[in-house]
């Protein structure tokens, strides 16, 4: 049994990372300030008895510092930061405080107190636009929005710090991630426009944007998998081979919702908001060489996504 | 003629950049917060009826703001930021304080007031150990020190607000910088070593570290060269084509010193201290395809240094 910290615990991943660890028999530490996550994600894992959440925010480097050492942290999974890319294209400052101040913060905090186990969650993001080539792990960063730049800092400052204080480091970039507890994105706006309005679906844009949608269950399957294999730092590009549009998307809610008379408005440009990568595909050749796979293709987890949030709703 | 400021201007390399742009016209407003940088570097710049220096630390964002917006600044040369590597070695916070959150606050201010030129500091020390190999441009940054850290996640925010705001930026990634001035690294060591005890010269490390080191004419005439250049984020390797070993360096000290008695002892390790590069070698295909190449091997770069630094002392 080990001791993690699970940073941004409540929110839509992380909480479901925390059922995970749970399931494998970990003591639990979950950290969140709850600007985005939410208790009501976290009712199964308070169910169990090695689970302990605490409100605080881990850009706290003391707070988070002691709470570290009286906990005995052995394993720290970071995934505490800013998960809404168009309120910090406005407000850059978001980026900032929630995303790359979190990362200083927490290894400050590992680095002094000597925990050496890191999982951080990265994003397809950090490599910006890529037009139809696969983005491969060793290509250089080139974020166009202030996520990316925060999340491509975050892994330069781990690197650093893995190498400064072996710490070993598993790093996934992500996708898009969909599935219950989903707080923002496409399909948690379609439901919401169409529950609001369930004659008129209006899209960002022309409907073309294409990219991969993985389930939670299969990222979660991949982070239990690898996090405990890292000597120094691994990244892995984590992703599904296929991809699913936007026009496909707003069809498939349209259905799942019984509102097959709805119509669908598109806009007509190329990408939804500025910041926004309209085409996106990853070289999946290294983390399908661990063994693992995601088990549905981007339309299928779609598909039971949007079945999942419905029955949440109901 | 155009408003310039720079940031970090009472520094080592910002003095003489401050010197360079007075000598082709601009407006200089130099900002520093003299935590590194001194009046005394300044006393040329001072004689010129174009230049005005506050003392300002370019971290604070609004304070920023509103001195951009009152001198109508035009152009932004960013180099503030920590320049002791070894000290953020122990001490990591100092590159989070000096060195990204004087980057966020720079670009932060440059999108609310409007500004769209800027031109940045940045480091062979991104890519981190590379062994033999020439690290070009496209590498993907793999820092392994603080200082190399902040720079990585410096440029990535670059990235991302060259995009969001029509920015153009030059980014130079430099070698070892010496010339008059000078306030850290081998050079300065050796003499205020030689100076303390003339008799013996202790080496960190066995002297094997052979490094590129560049004279600080020769990048300024760079930096002059290629400032106004980019459309969109540039970047460039910038230095020399030689290197000159720790051991040389070390001779040519004590000789122009006029102490060829004095013994020199090496250490055993490869590495000075940890987070070090032992060797490093640049590809500088893309900036010798501009015309631009520095005029001065490495070893004539470390003997005119030398030189330029015992004139100062005297």
């Amino acid at each position: 049994m080990k001791n993690v910290l699970v940073a941004g615990g409540a929110g839509f991943i992380g909480s479901h990372l925390c059922d995970a660890l749970l399931a494998r028999g970990d003591r639990v530490f979950c950290l969140d300030n709850l600007s985005r996550g939410t208790l009501s994600n976290l009712e199964t894992a308070f169910t169990s008895p090695g689970f302990s959440f605490e409100r605080i925010d881990v850009a706290n480097a003391q707070t988070l510092e002691a709470f570290m050492k009286d906990a005995k942290i052995d394993y720290v999974f970071h995934l505490a930061a800013n998960s809404d890319i168009q309120a910090s294209a406005r407000n850059p400052q978001i980026e900032f405080s929630a995303t790359l101040t979190t990362t200083w913060s927490i290894l400050s905090a590992m680095r002094n107190v000597g925990v050496k186990k890191l999982f951080f969650a990265s994003t397809s993001a950090i490599y910006g636009e890529q037009g139809e080539r696969e983005s491969r792990e060793e290509d250089a960063p080139a974020p166009i929005s202030y996520y990316g730049a925060a999340k491509a800092s975050s892994e330069a400052t781990i690197s650093a710090f893995c190498h400064m204080n072996e710490i070993d480091a598993c790093v996934f970039r992500f996708a898009n991630v969909i599935g219950p507890r989903l707080t923002h994105g496409v399909i948690f706006d379609f439901i919401n426009k169409l529950t609001a309005d369930p004659t008129t679906l209006k899209v960002l844009g022309d409907g073309s944007q294409t990219k991969p949608y993985i389930h939670v269950n299969d990222l979660i399957r991949a982070i239990i998998k690898l996090c405990d294999q890292s000597k120094g730092m691994s990244v892995y590009n984590v992703g599904v081979e296929t991809s699913s549009s936007v026009s496909f998307i707003a069809e498939i809610v349209r259905e799942e919702m019984g509102l097959s008379q709805a119509r669908i408005e598109y806009g007509t440009e190329k990408i939804g908001w500025k910041g926004d990568v309209p085409r996106f595909r990853f070289d999946l050749t290294k983390i399908h060489a661990t063994g693992w796979r995601a088990e549905r293709t981007s339309d299928e987890a779609v598909r039971q996504t949007v079945r999942e949030v419905l029955r949440c709703k109901r």
